[in-house]
């Protein structure tokens, strides 16, 4: 039987899963995938430090040479995290023929330009199924079971830390504040909590998804990305009496080799599976034009989630080498962006404005100029200081249009805060 | 590149989906694979028939050798359905050393035995992602996607026509007949609709689920069935009542190598995912011990998704041929078996006595004499002709003594009727 041996690049939670799986099932991952698993050394930081798996200590090295320098090492596991280090790390490993797999969706979004070039000329594969979506073998779906599909449009809910506040938020009531607090307090929020909540973190997985989907590589720079810090109590219990719920969505959508691609709040159905889908939990919705409407829904992170999805990739390379040719990477050529500004949307608005007649009107005139035309207007006493908040909800409207509307509405003398526009999603 | 070439078996609904893909598709999956893809000849009733697909004539063949003893012909896709003659089709091919890609669920649930025997003699890989849940990778997703997890619990939505049926009765309060009739004048029901409706199915996909997930093979007979033509109108609303709907589940768990494996209706909580697959859709939620809960949703059926899960087989075998090792086929020995009567649930009831007093106090006396503890009881004023429903929610509670106890109270003289139990799940 073929054995492969691997070089671990971290020891720290997703490390420490995959040891324990690799350790614990090397039987019926021999039995299951016909090769022979072998981890040969753990790069870690501090050898002598106490640790949750119990792993040999001549396996662990601090001196990453020994995992790069070794011929016998053929794939090398990125579990480290951060930038610099591992960027030169996973290129150090790509460098001498080894094939790679990381969770490392930071490093993936901003430098994968480089690595996968690097990996497509020394002809080594490069697993990346743990760095969107934890255990939800996403990545295998779009690239392999929906080989033969077009993928027209992808929603994901794939930020766990806003999902989950965004949930406490809509059970409980509770102020954005409040709930991030208690989400930090609990370990569930990091303690710098900005990639996260500002849909940054999300952008960087849709920036994967998007390679996968559409077959070219974007920039983040072109991901439209709005956070979920300005949502309050009384927007998401709104929306609840229109019979929405509020979520973090990662959008992208390719039509003709454009791809528009943003990550904002939405307006959710509540019919629609993906509103169902709360807590720390990931889903990730997408229509393909053979398969039509598919969702996927499960852990986003965690230990053991990850781990799984790093064994997955593993079991695939170790079965390849020495037999199939390395996977092709993603295609690096750039793809079309097709500006937010020229999407169209259902809006979902709430102005601050102050409790004096005519105020409706003028808000009104103001959308009407803009060719923005309204659905609905929801008026509730909830007089703070004498500003009231005024609800409307439009029917489809150029964002380009919306866009330039508040920004009028917001200088108007009757206004009394800056206007909450959350756009909505019929699928 | 690599040219494969393929003979496809059957040119009706999948088959014309499965042409469709490869000849629009072409050069986007030499792309996006790496392998060069060709229908070499098709194998059909009537050469002369009128089609909805445009297929050179010089394609079609009436006659099986023609492929069958083709050596240029690598894989077989077989998609003509029913049995014998596609099981002597499949046998042949394999025993010519073809690789097999079938959508017939039927077939491998009653001969998969004999067909993964002889794959595995003569080396080569049989597909059949297509045969569970049409378009969602569900079966790529347990074999490589989790191939480190232990599979403990697996529920499936994986019969459209009985979900269909479920919901427009729940959506609609309409009885079972009316529904199904309409359902066949739609054509979402077969005119013989049996198959479906009794669970016998979703019994032959969850044999094949059972045999990724544990690891073995099980044999239809060991599969408990149940179907849906005894719910009512009432049933349904009652559940809603309790905070429930009523879904045709395929259920499976297993635990040191025994398996449990059951087919039949089950009050499914209003939150939990499964509960909102409506339609023909399909869902499948399972448990991994890495990854947790996962849940996959998406068409089941259809021509395109259907022949886009067979695409993915032929991409996945066209790239192993002359390289990778066939792919492992499924292990054949036998599960053990737990019986369902082993298995303890909660259960819903609805007794139908005649209208007078003492009557509850003699079921309660026969469930308490049976180690039944009710948790709930309701009575609803419905008297036709003197009768009346009963509806009493247990504890958790042994399937045998259920199975017992109903047996003795349908036997009471104020008993009016046969009563309805449906287990409930909590998961």
């Amino acid at each position: 039987m073929k054995k492969i041996q691997i070089g671990l690049l971290g020891l720290g939670t997703v490390g420490s899963g995959v040891w324990k799986i690799l350790h614990e099932r090397r039987a019926l991952l021999r039995e299951r995938a016909g090769v022979d698993l072998q981890i040969k050394k753990i790069l870690v930081k501090h050898r002598n430090k106490k640790r949750t798996v119990s792993v040999p200590r001549r396996l662990l090295t601090d001196d990453i040479s020994q995992i790069l320098n070794d011929p016998e090492i053929q794939i090398v596991v990125e579990v480290m995290g951060g930038e610099g280090a591992s960027l030169r790390a996973v290129l150090g490993a790509i460098r001498r023929g080894k094939h790679l797999i990381t969770a490392n969706k930071t490093l993936l979004a901003n430098e994968g330009h480089k690595i996968f070039k690097e990996a497509d000329r020394r002809q080594v594969s490069v697993g990346f199924e743990a760095s969107v979506a934890g255990g939800i073998p996403i990545i295998k779906s779009i690239r392999e079971g929906f080989v033969g599909n077009h993928i027209q449009e992808v929603y994901g809910i794939i930020n766990g830390t806003s999902n989950y506040i965004l949930s406490q938020m809509t059970e409980r009531g509770a102020s954005f504040e409040e709930v991030l607090c208690e989400a930090q307090q609990k370990g569930y929020a990091e303690r710098n909590p900005y990639k996260d909540i500002s849909g940054e973190d999300a952008a960087e997985k849709l920036l994967l998804l998007i390679s996968l989907c559409y077959g070219g590589w974007f920039s983040m720079k072109n991901i439209y990305v709005e956070g979920i810090h300005r949502i309050t109590p009384f927007d998401i219990q709104s929306a609840g009496e229109l019979g929405f719920v509020i979520k973090l969505l990662a959008i992208a959508k390719g039509e003709d080799s454009r791809v528009q691609a943003r990550v904002h709040p939405v307006l959710v159905p509540k019919s629609h599976p993906l509103a169902d889908v709360s807590g720390a939990f990931n889903a990730i919705f997408l229509k393909g034009d053979a398969i039509g409407p598919a969702m996927f829904y499960g852990r986003g992170a965690g230990m053991m989630p990850t781990a799984s999805a790093v064994v997955s990739d593993i079991v695939d390379i170790a079965k390849s080498i020495d037999c199939c040719e390395a996977r092709i990477t993603p295609s690096l050529h750039s793809l079309a962006v097709e500006s937010v500004d020229k999407s169209s949307n259902e809006y979902y608005f709430r102005f601050t404005v102050f409790d004096r007649p005519g105020v409706l009107g003028q808000i009104a005139n103001c959308l009407g100029k803009n060719r923005i035309s309204i659905a609905s207007v929801h008026q509730r006493e909830q007089v703070k200081g004498g500003k009231v908040p005024i609800l409307v909800v439009t029917h489809k409207a150029n964002e380009k249009d919306v866009q330039k509307a508040i920004h009028e509405i917001d200088r108007l003398s009757v206004v009394a805060g800056k206007t909450m526009m959350i756009r909505m999603e019929r699928f």
